[in-house]
């Protein structure tokens, strides 16, 4: 193996190759939910330095784990267990290298930061629109290789929606330039959406060409309670119908998720009541503050008229805001101050919703007593972040020792309507099984024909996404 | 032979094999310009028949070719003249088969007329956003087989864009059933795309589920004379910054395209004297028909007090907004009329156009002094239609027999600025010289193995959309 280390130090710097001391930052996943051990973390500067770093893994036949911000939630990132995969960490690939503005797109580096990227595209009078949790830190290329989602799907579409063309490193290490930024491109086989969520396993992507969008004049926040998630539900097309492409956020949260934010959190200001439900909804508006809030406002006068909702709320500032969406994005912190839980990144179809939402419920609370549900999520991409929180008081290891049973009930829930078992988060180390249980077996013969056909060696990534075939 | 003819007979009933008589209308294309020879012409009535014909045919080594509303352009929907393939017709696959309002999607069979389809999302009061000069005839399966682009794309993207899931015939018979109509599914690779715009060389779509878009309360059509296409190229700047997600529609036209329509169809009224330059812009308004007005007549001010436009018109009626259109798409008529021409469907960066243009324009001159060249097409999108019009009283013959070094030039020219040599028509039969000429080779490898990852045999529309790999 020293013969590997070795070359790897001739091709990208002893100072970009690790293999002594604290490597955690690269061998443990952000929920620390798994703790890998590296043969080495090798940092590239340039994508013929990925290239060759690919070239010498795969003639030692030696796996390659590509990570980026390494704020992945399914443990797709980090090496496993063997100490026999090298961490390809693409951190060094961080550059801007150009901004089209007549052409609406920006080409940017894999390893760099998502909020990085959406201020140089600001710098230019022009929006990157991908937007989530982790963007501080998570960056362009790990965004793409798990096809993120966030808070403007509803609007721009996921990850892969923003993004035009790829440079990719193939398994045998050569570079696929295909950095398109065409709106328009009919000549062969869709290969950029196949590398986009393929989580590092088909191809280790370099840089990548990013829509960009003219910048709305004004953002327009509002919340408001309601009775039911059905009103929720009709809420919503009221929305589509009256706002258009205007609308590009509809989350709702139920009466727990906000019960929790209002205990672990008391100095947060709640401008609503507590209600079963509650939704909050962003507006972008191309004319500007005043023609947006009226907008807003002809959609809640509206459904208030059709007794969809009760209070309302509606921000008058940037400031306000930015406090309703972080009132939302407290959930997930409230929860882990709480105490164990079990998470659901589940989809499904709009209208399946709340008869999911009312069978699953109960189906978990007649399975497990005294469980707290905390439904909450991005209701206008049918992305639901369905969480089972410990029942109050109860220990907290007889509660996840029911793990299984929980995702069986909600993960069969979830595919007996057409749903998906992991809506933006990806399968990763942690929903293999689920997806053995869950995905069609034409389609997975279908994905491990292709994954032999691009990665025949297996050097990218292996055991991920893809599970092994049942073996009879 | 009479085996298979006997078996699939058997499998979708006798009047349902066609084997004698005149075949041309599944044979020949559109253009006439590919004339094949089918073994037969099946038209199965369901995904159980295709799959059972596609079983039959891998048993016997019967290639085979699906076909639509075999309304493409590239030659890719008709057997070639060997006698020996098989014409898979979706024809009968052609139902409605679920709206979904509250989830803004339908679920319709291969087989049925885009317009039908059209039209049942406008019975449901709901928008299928794919509108194209074919659509009486073309299918939903072949629009997405072979990426259809058309008039919407600037706001709505590609047939690729408005699809969340598909029912898919493999290369062995199976039956992929991913009719997902979720907005996100993280598991695993996009076989979706991947099908989409493999122009049945991948899998044979039966059925697809599509987007639908709450319908814009108006739709509104201007029409603006401009010196220079750098004018065009600033106006749809200003048009996204001013209309935001309403821009719908952004046409270009030079003086020679509208001269053409003058000269071939005199009855047509033109609204806008002739000028070096014309822009057709459609913007879709969510509020209704005075708030989209006095939109557009913002932009048009903005434009004029630049000093970008010269004279505009903006329609009043349903009828003045189609009667714009038609000079638009009088443009194709009109060269047809006029003599031999020669085609190319290419995208490029927005930013590219003009460079692209000046020195393409010069380059096709210089080469054959007089020819006259039609420059129109999707600026918005990046799309030309940039076709060289034989010139006046030339000899045809004489003329085409330049195509080869007519299109090195403006091929040549497109792969030099990182342009498509495809935006929206595919490869088909046609374009396969081309693919080996500006694809890069490692694209091209990755796409080799995935076709023979999915399609081992070969049975699926053998020899289009990839070139053979180069024998040295």
């Amino acid at each position: 193996m020293s013969v590997l280390l070795e070359r790897l130090r001739a091709a990208v710097g002893a100072a970009n190759v690790l293999a002594e001391g604290d490597l955690s930052a690269w061998e443990v996943d952000w929920r620390k939910r798994f703790h890998g051990r590296a043969l080495a973390v090798v940092r590239p500067g340039s994508t013929a330095e990925v290239a060759a770093v690919v070239r010498l893994c795969a003639e030692q036949g030696t796996s390659i784990v590509a990570q980026g911000g390494n704020t992945g939630l399914v443990g797709g990132s980090v090496p496993d267990a063997s100490g026999s995969q090298l961490v390809l960490s693409l951190a060094r690939l961080d550059r801007v290298r150009a901004i089209d503005a007549a052409n609406l797109t920006m080409t940017v580096e894999a390893g760099c930061v998502l909020q990085r990227a959406q201020e140089a595209a600001a710098g230019a009078g022009l929006l990157l629109a991908l937007s989530l949790g982790a963007e501080g830190t998570c960056t362009i290329g790990g965004n793409l290789a798990t096809n993120a989602g966030g808070t403007q799907v509803l609007r721009y579409g996921n990850a892969r929606e923003q993004c035009l063309g790829l440079e990719v490193v193939t398994a045998s290490g050569e570079i696929w330039q295909g950095l398109s930024a065409l709106r328009k491109d009919n000549t062969g086989y869709d290969l950029r959406n196949l590398v986009i969520g393929s989580e590092g396993t088909l191809g280790i992507i370099t840089a990548a060409t990013l829509k960009l969008q003219p910048r709305p004049a004004a953002l327009l926040t509002a919340m408001a309670t309601l009775p039911t998630l059905e009103s929720a539900v009709e809420l919503l097309g009221l929305a589509h119908a009256l706002l258009g492409p205007g609308l590009t956020g509809f989350e709702v949260m139920n009466a727990f998720s906000l019960d929790l934010v209002r205990k672990r959190f008391p100095a947060l200001r709640h401008p609503l009541p507590p209600a079963p439900w509650t939704v909050l909804v962003e507006q972008s508006d191309s004319e500007g503050e005043a023609h947006g809030s009226q907008a807003l406002e002809t959609l809640l006068t509206a459904a208030l008229e059709r007794g969809l909702i009760g209070d309302t709320a509606l921000a008058s500032s940037i400031e306000q805001a930015n406090a309703m969406w972080h009132l939302r994005e407290a959930i997930t912190l409230a929860q882990a101050a709480e105490g164990p839980n079990i998470k659901h990144d589940i989809a499904l179809p709009v209208s399946a919703i709340c008869e999911f939402v009312a069978a699953t419920d109960a189906a978990l609370r007649r399975a497990l007593p005294g469980i707290r549900l905390v439904d909450f999520g991005h209701l206008g991409d049918g992305n639901l972040h369905y969480n089972v929180q410990c029942p109050e008081g109860a220990d907290a290891t007889e509660f996840l020792g029911h793990e299984a049973e929980v995702n069986a009930i909600v993960y069969d829930a979830v595919s007996a309507r057409n749903g998906s078992i992991s809506a933006e988060h990806g399968i990763g180390s942690l929903k293999l099984g689920e997806m053995t249980a869950h995905k069609s077996p034409v389609a997975l013969a279908m994905m491990r024909a292709i994954k032999a056909a691009l990665d025949p060696a297996g050097v990218l990534n292996p055991g991920r996404v893809l599970p092994p075939p049942a073996t009879r």
